[in-house]
């Protein structure tokens, strides 16, 4: 039975509901924002997460900023001002960019057709569901694509969350997971911890769990020795924006977790939708990477565990440099010469 | 002035005297064991750990099991129970197994030659008083070697922690870092968290900031990031078994951490004394690693942060092999053409 999406973000009447993923594996508690200031805080501290899920609760965003608006003169600007807000909730994700900029392109059309207030919501919540679903969609497809790589019996392993969690409810990394589970190929997940926020023992291990998929939680330095052991078939991750040159985000530990692949002789693969390739940067190094407060590093569950008055480095993502990706899968298949065709797609489409 | 000798094991008249690292950097708090069975307790829960340490920590056990079975008849085979007991306590740091070993040969020494219970608990008391200031020799000489590595104005990285708590008081790799300082070498420590236990953020940036050293603390997976921006000018770690061949069973995620240094260009130097090489290991897929229990990735601070039900995959070791060490540093100086030399001193002495 095919997995059913989590719904990770969905609009509720009036509001953008979250499942916040701060509470996860704890409780499933959703969140009801209602103001864009709390959904902007929400992205921000990460109770929902991962590059499509912001950008779709950013576009969901856009919405709700048309319901704040609605009244009085200047609604176009107060629109403008918190798609400002959302957009500098995170740095390094380019489909939150990517959704805003195309919410700011239909509140544009709309306004300049004569739309009234009322039309420009009705616009804004459409491109968002619109977003959503096309986001589903391209689970779906990445779940295929990336399954035609994958033998029976095979042992996978991931890094962070790449699941429905960071999506819109089926995943990128983890749609392959599912699919293989389907097809009966996939004998073990092995999840990354993830530290310092633990995505991969708090929620790649919650919803492989709820999917009934066996899963192995590991500390994020044990991963290279696994490898080394000959106990891991093929490395899935996601991305949080792959470069024109095929460099690639994602969060902190993914390119420790590339070179032990391919030390190894086993193959890392990147799987994203097209919403994840940014053709407007060149590589790795023009992308911007977030640097995060020290004290998710030096607090674990609100107790201190590094002495006063140290410095911390705790930068969200590192970038996978293209050498050590031995495919892209997307929505359109398995790119296995980087990233050109999708970036293509998407220059020629505008 | 140089770093006063923390008094990470030490005998204390009827008892073996413990820094309880599980405690730092939370309170400076010492146990003392007065039954061998506390001390098999202490190093089992890593109250003391470090292979060095652990070493001298059983080198006093001796003499606690000499006190213990002073009494009575056969307290020669007592004493030898008690050294089976901390034998049984880590299976990794071949140091365990030598303080056992030599203590056993000088129990048999004092028996053969006639002595009686209060003679071979003063030879025990004193072979474990030579180890430590064995141990803390060794630590000055590796500290003056490891210093010559290093340029005006270094930053250093390190793992775990192989400083004066994981050793009689000066440290392997930390030693290293207290001589660069002591010299004006040293701009900046940086310590690997070090996950599950966080030796990295819990003692090694609280024995560093306590000597006045500037301390920064990552993720264990942001190092390879880090390496890779050119931040880092060498990386030094210690050992818990140096094979014959040169590949080295160490604190997980020193591999991984020794694979970015050699694809960054960094030199990757490994700090041990000769005690910690094994000559009898022939290379590390002969080295037992120790598994160790699955609630240390799944809980923090006593909070569950994994779902009910996963599997866990935890060693607590990792073998990173010899082609990724730049040079070995021991009492006896820098080893760049592998531990053919050390390995030779320890067969010929024997």
């Amino acid at each position: 039975m095919p997995i059913q999406p989590i719904e990770t973000v969905r609009w509720a009447g009036d509001a953008v509901r979250i499942l916040d993923q701060r509470r996860l594996p704890g409780g499933e508690i959703y969140l009801e924002c209602r103001k864009v200031q709390d959904l902007a805080e929400a992205i921000r501290t990460l109770a929902v997460r991962g590059a499509p899920a912001i950008g779709i609760a950013a576009a969901y965003g856009a919405a709700l900023a048309a319901l704040e608006s609605r009244t009085g003169p200047g609604y176009e600007a107060r629109i403008e001002a918190s798609l400002d807000l959302l957009e500098s909730t995170r740095p390094t994700a380019v489909n939150l960019f990517k959704a805003v900029s195309t919410q700011r392109e239909i509140l544009a059309g709309v306004a300049a057709a004569g739309g009234d207030a009322g039309s420009v919501f009705d616009a804004l919540l459409a491109g968002a569901d619109r977003m959503l679903e096309q986001d589903l969609e391209a689970s779906r497809a990445m779940g295929r694509h990336g399954a035609s790589l994958i033998r029976p019996g095979s042992r996978l392993l991931t890094h962070c969350n790449a699941g429905g969690l960071a999506t819109g409810g089926l995943g990128t990394a983890l749609a392959v997971f599912y699919e293989a589970w389907d097809r009966g190929l996939l004998s073990m997940a092995f999840a990354d911890e993830t530290r310092p926020l633990l995505q991969g023992s708090r929620l790649t291990s919650w919803e492989l769990s709820r999917a009934g998929i066996p899963v192995t939680v590991l500390p994020d330095s044990a991963a290279a020795g696994l490898l080394a052991s000959g106990a891991i078939d093929a490395v899935f991750t996601g991305a949080d924006r792959i470069a024109a040159n095929g460099d690639t985000a994602n969060k902190l530990g993914t390119y420790p977790l590339a070179l032990a692949a391919r030390e190894a002789g086993v193959p890392f693969y990147v799987v994203a939708p097209l919403t994840t390739f940014d053709p407007e940067t060149p590589d790795g190094d023009s992308i911007r990477i977030e640097q995060r407060d020290g004290g998710e590093v030096t607090h674990l569950a609100g107790v201190r565990t590094a002495p006063e008055g140290i410095d911390v480095y705790n930068p969200a993502f590192d970038v996978t440099p293209v050498r050590l990706i031995s495919a892209f899968v997307c929505e359109l298949g398995v790119l296995r010469d980087g990233p050109g065709y999708a970036m293509r797609m998407l220059t020629g489409e505008r």
